[in-house]
């Protein structure tokens, strides 16, 4: 493999993989750099975690996508960026680049929770995603075999943050506990499962206008789940959750989905960072103090009407077609266009047939928010089959109220044998 | 859940699964055992180690099987067995029995070859299947980065085991390496990549007629695959395998399908076991010392026409069933009846749409095997949108030539960046 590239994009999520999908397509020579030989297709993670679909129906080979003549791909962990030298030093090899695009989106923040980052359950991730499954059935599983008064602890499920993606997770998760599966745990009786949705801030999705994060919020609630506004975390144990309150939640299961910060990687030269630790761009994209370096997406600082952009998807994707135009341009010796985000609206699903949405200034929710999240998502997903599969993966869930896939892999059994055993002794 | 049951059935394999179906159907209350929550079909294993279909669409959950009112499911793992206290201890709970079903099925035999437990993969779990995927893939992405001179030990591939588990492995791995997804990796060169299969006997598919395994074997050979026969392994080392012959290849993979052998747990009385570790019994599927205990599929040895049974899925199946019917007359004082294997004809598949097969003394081969092969497992595999979508991935892959699933987790990538890493300090 050559080691230079004219350009080295680092990052196969939303903003890379359109960057090097854009700039192959004009004929430029590209390499992509990403950790996994797979582009994860995110918003579909929730449906992975409570066995809706299979993890590699939302992995989609980044070789396949970039199946061009000037598409590269290396799949490598970068190490270093040495902007001076123009260097980007991998576990692999050394690549050295004419331009650079830092697409390495972003990882989940704890801020500074004492045992969050040992004990809860981040979905950032498709092997998170399967971690989570598996803690999910396997909580099933070892409460199964005890009495009730020894298992709430197993069938009490705590998410932290109720943003989008702590929203749609908990709807998933009811939708879960009211699918077929009910019938196949003759031990359990599904009125202890307890969900509850602890959110920092007054409100649900404070992304979306109030009214509409009071919509869920409702809707939620009717559903049973317990959702608690104004209530930080204080501290996660293997068992418990401490809440800045006072109060303390039994459960063996934390998932985390209150907080994401830019994943930038080490440079031997400092860069402008802003909130988040994401970096500070132009608005051409460019870098403030190295002009062929790039930032998009989740890594990315850019303003939008006053406010930072959040990081989702048509953010990134409008971004990375920016950033392969700027390059081009600035290869030229073009004058640069600044990046405008052009807001096509912003959907959220909550589950049991319902979500909500904002598109202009229409305020949608309920069923048909619900139909336009999936179908939203059903077009965007990679590769014709799994588009397919995960259709009729959806039939069988949302018609039928089936669950086809919860195998728990071996290495996270060891939950349950430590909490059983304790439980089954002291019987 | 209660801690006495009348049947208990330890392994969710087929022969297990039958029995606790066919118990439960007659209104039997049994209990099922297994470590896993799912029951794996082990036949389309090789399909997952190639990249062609998803592991969950081969891993049933056991509770949908068993959604019946009699048959309970303990997920957990057999510690021991006290045949004299009728006392089934797990790592969960200690269960008692009335009728015991030992069907524990196979695990990998290594015939104390050096090295061979600690740097070959085997191929008799989802887990292994899924491990085998991630290093061929890992290879192939290490050696993207490497001059030709370095990746040798890389592109070749050694399959250690001439029957039909190691001729359908390397007849995919042809089918792999012809795909589509050639086109994706530039900097390989495909004709590099060597597959090489050691078979200790004298000709590929003992188990099948001379002529049959013989047509095995030129097809594979025509196929560009290099067949050594009466080649014994050994020793392995992370990038070596040693021939008995003296010989040695470079490769950093080695697939293990030389052998099996019985998987009985631990019991506090001794039972007396034959070839391969197996349980002897009655005709009737009693252990010689327990009239309660039966042992049925791998674990059990059962001659048939004075050759021990092989251990497929029908010979299973059908003593899964036979155990159940012996078990039902046990209980009601009647005569048990012997088990009478009915031979419907044995298949296995070659790859590049060959097969072979005997069918009563008729002889197959070539595609009329390989498509009855698929047809036949398309049939048995559990759960019609398995079967669906392994329809759509066969479509895919035999009429389209691609792969759609090449997703390596995080945990294998340690191999190809040590390998890396040293060939690439050593440019």
């Amino acid at each position: 493999m050559p080691q230079k590239f004219p350009i080295v994009i680092i990052g196969a999520g939303f903003g890379g993989l359109q960057a090097a999908k854009s700039l192959a397509r004009s004929g430029k020579e590209v390499l992509l750099i990403d950790r996994n030989n797979y582009h994860t297709f995110v918003p579909l993670l929730y449906q992975v975690a409570t066995g809706q679909i299979e993890p590699e129906l939302i992995a989609y080979p980044v070789r396949t996508i970039l199946r061009r003549r000037y598409g590269h791909f290396l799949m490598a962990e970068v190490e270093e960026i040495d902007f001076s030298h123009r260097v980007v030093r991998t576990n692999k090899l050394d690549i050295q680049y004419d331009y650079l695009v830092v697409a390495t989106g972003s990882q989940t923040q704890y801020f500074g929770v004492a045992g969050a980052a040992e004990f809860a359950l981040p979905m950032r991730t498709l092997e998170q995603a399967v971690t989570l499954r598996d803690r999910i059935f396997s909580c099933f599983e070892a409460a199964s075999c005890l009495e009730p008064e020894h298992r709430q602890h197993l069938l009490t499920f705590a998410i932290v943050g109720g943003g989008a993606t702590g929203v749609e997770i908990v709807g998933a998760f009811v939708e879960l506990v009211r699918s077929r599966i009910r019938r196949e745990y003759p031990s359990l009786n599904w009125r202890e499962v307890k969900l509850i949705l602890l959110q920092s801030s007054d409100r649900l999705l404070k992304e979306f206008p109030a009214k509409l994060g009071g919509a869920a919020q409702k809707y939620l609630q009717k559903l049973g789940v317990d959702i608690r506004l104004e209530t930080r975390v204080k501290q996660i144990s293997a068992q418990e959750v401490y809440l800045s309150n006072g109060q303390k939640i039994s459960t063996a299961t934390v998932i985390w989905t209150a907080g994401l910060e830019a994943a930038i990687p080490n440079s031997s030269q400092e860069l402008i960072t802003a909130t988040k630790g994401k970096l500070c761009v132009k608005a051409t994209l460019q870098s403030l103090t190295y002009p062929n370096v790039y930032a998009i997406g989740d890594a990315a600082y850019v303003e939008h009407l006053v406010k930072p952009l959040s990081g989702v998807a048509p953010v990134a994707l409008q971004q990375g077609i920016a950033v392969a135009q700027n390059i081009t341009r600035q290869m030229r010796g073009q004058k640069l266009k600044p990046f405008r985000y052009f807001n096509k609206g912003r959907l959220a699903i909550v589950g049991c047939y319902s979500g909500v949405g904002l598109i202009g200034k229409w305020k949608l929710t309920g069923i048909l928010a619900w139909a336009m999240w999936l179908g939203v998502h059903l077009v965007y997903l990679p590769g014709l089959r799994n588009r397919l599969v995960v259709l009729i993966s959806w039939l069988q869930t949302y018609l039928l109220g089936d669950r086809p896939v919860r195998s728990i892999l071996a290495s996270h059994r060891l939950l349950e044998t430590a909490a059983i055993k304790t439980s089954n002794k002291h019987q």
